[in-house]
């Protein structure tokens, strides 16, 4: 049960934003800025970052929402998301993604976290500034998705199902809930 | 030096959200609504919970600059922000924001430290739904600013002056910074 008093059955930030649409309506307008509006990052690989960082932030929701989004972008054969979840250092990823999942992986354990060699290097791959930008801030942001979904103990569904489903409506876009 | 081509002299978030307006937009509207919008919470005891989650998160910038603030909004001889931020559990403050803050402190470290019975100790001092959601939020979302101030290596003043005045514009609310 969530701490505070959300609609019932009503799976994470949906139920919080429901509680409290005031704030609500700003988050889903970042996290559609963030994941579906224009950046040299592909949303596909967006949505990996997020759920990259979720999972380091051991957030389930918000890691299987985002995988499950991240899985219909790349495609349905594209075994990229399941990969890097499992170990991003062994994953076939072009080597300018992975420098930016290092980074997103220094974001989420600190911001000092992230050195100048860390940029570089992923500069030396073709990373350019808005890319580490939008990595950063993509990072950083998950970093308080994740804290708000469990730090509510906002409903965690368990069935893989419910997450399909809710991969292919994230795609459409990050539309606030009716809140009745 | 930032670790991306950031406008030069210009101090911590301003310098990132002039960078890439299109994202800084939702960031300043999420700060605006978070500690100047409707709450039960004083816009003081935000501001706290803001610099508390600052400093544990080692962001001297944020720390500083919303320690500025609320000392602003608790007005001149008050020593709150001092206190606490010296050591909050020996603070004069009231047994509900003390409980609040605990659980900012959870959330700072990760979603799931945050317990049923600090929710509890919460309550017991008379904590609404709404102010344990805002507290929880407010300490997730300056996880996201401290890592993205830090992250991306932005100005951090040393001169406390340049906070205090910095404490004073932000009083009067969140406002995008001029893009040129």
């Amino acid at each position: 049960m969530a701490h505070i008093n959300v609609p019932e059955g009503v799976p994470g930030i949906r139920s919080l934003v429901m509680f409290r649409p005031e704030t609500g309506k700003y988050l889903y307008e970042l996290a559609e800025v963030l994941l579906r509006g224009e950046s040299p990052l592909s949303q596909a690989d967006r949505e990996l970052i997020a759920a990259y960082v979720s999972l380091r932030n051991d957030c389930m929701f918000c890691m299987s929402s985002h995988a499950a989004a991240a899985r219909c972008l790349y495609g349905e054969d594209d075994t990229t998301v399941d990969d890097v979840l499992k170990d991003m250092n062994q994953a076939s990823i072009s080597p300018k993604m992975k420098a930016l999942l290092n980074i997103a992986g220094k974001v989420q354990i600190l911001g000092k976290e992230v050195k100048t060699e860390d940029i570089e290097a992923a500069r030396a791959e073709g990373a350019t500034d808005k890319e580490l930008h939008d990595t950063v801030l993509i990072a950083a942001s998950f970093s308080m998705f994740n804290r708000y979904v469990d730090g509510l103990a906002s409903l965690t569904p368990t069935d893989p199902e419910a997450y399909k489903e809710m991969g292919k409506r994230m795609v459409q876009g990050y539309a606030l809930p009716k809140t009745q």
